[in-house]
């Protein structure tokens, strides 16, 4: 459907802001250029120089300023392929640990059954015109399967189900995952010699067979196993397009109703009580508004990746509660192509409710002109690092549509259509005396 | 050769001593048992029983009877067989850290380099008859390679490699590996369910494919990634002989003269001065008897399955400086088919000296009818796991075998057939004043 110009409410960010933003960021950056050029001086060093520029027109500016209430971008965005591009190709100027990376300090509590965030060995790398993207070195190979016997929050995380969910949520056309692109990195020039980071400059190394390696600091010295090495310098890797910061652009984190249990013999309520999305349904904000609705949709988009990992999600704080689910961080999907893992269909199979548009967009792909492995295949056919996916991979999402749909048929059989399948657009009123816009829910479960 | 009957002061235990260590060893199990019983009886628990029983003809005695000054068994013993089978096939009626693991105390200390020895998740496991074998789990598939980033002391251990190990050790007529046979272990009955230790009983868990697994316990709970699955219970190991107790046959364990550094950057004398062998030549214990000889045949063995961890080697020290050297931890080798090692064989080519029956059992080993790979395919065709090796690492043996054998060719162009090789069997006079039954060694480098 085609949306009427927007509001300054239903746009994230106003273009003054945003360049604001971007100017102090730059001066930010150049005294600290300076900083350290007048420290090499003195201490009779050459310094390379990193010039950073100031570009209005720069595509990252293009994206956060086409980011609104209903996607991450427009589906006839020309400006998502210049972003890939220039993510792909653009001179790195300046590589990090990420923030939530920082924010251990070093600290690594493995008394947590949950691996810290070090081990993914993840890096903010930064652009000539400051744009900046996340980078997730390749882990493992794309026609290695995650072991049977490996719990899901200990799974690696895959440079590839970073780039082919991308793909994968606009060929769905939700357009809630951050745009990501594949490229071969040079961990020396374009990681080792620009980062300022004396700690990640400290786990560089050089592996036996002379590839140049980097590992996970937390994890230090005796666990070299957990290193990435180049070849000998280059190294795949996924590149995520960062969202606006957060001093502009706040989010929430907010825990999934759906949370799994990160033990090894734990169950959440979901798994035990079959009338749970009842309890929920009742519950601000899934009792009002489209929240549930997404996260159906959200549900729907794991499953198809088989990402069992999806333990929170974010919203943009600016849109309140009608805001989409953003659907970053899917780098632990794409595991297991010979598993369908139906229990992260929960919320569809649980609540029986989907929205209408993401429903004749899944049957769309059914059709065999239209078939999802075909139109993901090529796809991800335009990315650097192709194949993203394997084949297995690819035909792995056709059969986990059918599921789907015949999930929702059963829903269909049992409740009725109209039950089902639900109009999305919903507006939720400011008020929230009238939060809701459809009647209360009778008390008895399962009873809509 | 045939050796002549043999003194008390060549074989390593006298037969009265071994038999009073096993009436003790078992009247202790016995007591400890009855206390378990008791404890058992007063909680009104049942307890397996796990009846220990005390048999002379037992093949572990045997063996560890018939260990000399010369080799850890004879030619022709058809004692090895039977110990074979026995650590095959017996009932396992206890199950423990090892000795080493224990004495780490459950603490790891990271900042170390060379990975703890709980990783490796190695257990003692006990046999009705009180023998005991070392069981060490599969952790790689046959056909894995050990990626070339890898450094040698992060290394997975690999339960086939010392399978493959004893029997190379074998065909070389070295004998101076324990006995190892493969064994497929019921995880749940044969080690979970007989042991006593409560430490070892808390790593357990069932994977999310229903496996029984245990993990590293000083890695603890973050490290799922470094358990052992059962399928669903059964999970393949080497089954290795143990020696007799360090009480009644004290070993001491000696630094490698051509020990490695266990760094990312740091390299060893050896590793820079073409002279090395020189310096250790002038040194006790390697300058007289068969020491040096020794370490060169240790080499010569290391390089045929690619170990590069041999830190340390032992001797009995009953044997003092004339007894053979244990080549045991063989685990490390067999890593990498596609790579042959030359600073392995380092003391062969540093010292251009080797044993003649060494070399004369090298070269029978290269006749069409008795070709090294062929002799091992057929040797380990006995083992319950076979195919221990692939047919890559088998074929990699005969390639090392002739890199062996032109570095020896090498060292008699430049000195000599009479320089290079060397009669064994030299006598070590006990007056350490008559040391060095050959001349001593003029102070030139290399003027040998």
């Amino acid at each position: 459907m085609k949306l009427p110009e927007m509001s300054d409410a239903e746009v994230l960010l106003q273009h003054s802001e945003l360049m604001e933003y971007y100017r102090r960021k730059l001066a930010r950056w150049e005294r600290q250029q300076r900083h350290y050029s007048d420290a090499a001086a003195a201490a009779n060093l050459s310094l390379p120089q990193q010039p950073a520029t100031f570009d209005p027109e720069a595509s990252w500016l293009k994206f956060h300023l086409g980011i609104n209430r209903y996607a991450l971008y427009t589906r006839d965005d020309p400006g998502i392929a210049r972003l890939l591009q220039d993510m792909r190709s653009s001179v790195i100027i300046s590589a990090d640990y990420t923030q939530d990376e920082k924010a251990l300090k070093g600290v690594c509590d493995c008394s947590q059954v949950v691996k810290p965030s070090g081990h993914h060995l993840k890096l903010a790398l930064k652009f000539k015109d400051f744009g900046k993207s996340m980078f997730k070195p390749m882990r493992q190979e794309r026609n290695e399967q995650t072991p049977e016997d490996v719990f899901y929050f200990v799974d690696f995380q895959r440079h590839n189900a970073e780039i082919a969910a991308f793909h994968l949520d606009r060929v769905l056309d939700f357009r809630r995952v951050p745009p990501v692109i594949g490229r071969l990195v040079n961990v020396s020039g374009e990681i080792l010699h620009v980062t300022r980071n004396e700690e990640l400059k400290s786990v560089f190394f050089t592996s036996p067979a002379n590839n140049t390696c980097f590992f996970a600091k937390c994890l230090y010295v005796c666990k070299t196993e957990y290193a990435v090495c180049g070849h000998p310098d280059l190294l795949e890797g996924s590149m995520s397009a960062y969202l606006p910061g957060l001093s502009i652009a706040p989010r929430i984190s907010i825990p999934n109703p759906w949370i799994r249990s990160y033990t090894f013999t734990g169950k959440e309520e979901w798994e035990v009580n079959p009338f749970y999305c009842d309890t929920i349904r009742r519950l601000y904000p899934y009792n009002s508004g489209n929240r549930l609705l997404n996260i159906i949709d959200m549900a729907i988009f794991d499953f198809l990746t088989g990402n069992m990992d999806r333990h929170h999600y974010e919203i943009f704080t600016k849109f309140g509660d009608a805001g989409f689910l953003l659907h970053f961080d899917n780098a632990r999907g794409f595991g297991r192509h010979s598993h369908d893992e139906l229990s992260i269909l929960a919320p569809l199979t649980q609540c029986c409710t989907i929205k209408r548009s993401t429903l004749l967009r899944l049957h769309l792909l059914t059709r065999p002109d239209l078939r999802l492995s075909e139109v993901m295949r090529e796809s991800l056919d335009g990315d650097p690092l192709r194949p993203v996916l394997t084949e297995p991979h690819l035909l792995a999402l056709d059969r986990r549509l059918e599921k789907i749909l015949r999930a929702v048929q059963r829903c269909v059989r049992k409740l009725g259509e109209r039950q089902v399948v639900v109009a999305d657009f919903v507006e939720v009123p400011d008020d929230p005396a009238t939060r809701s816009p459809q009647p209360p829910l009778p008390p008895e479960p399962r009873s809509r």
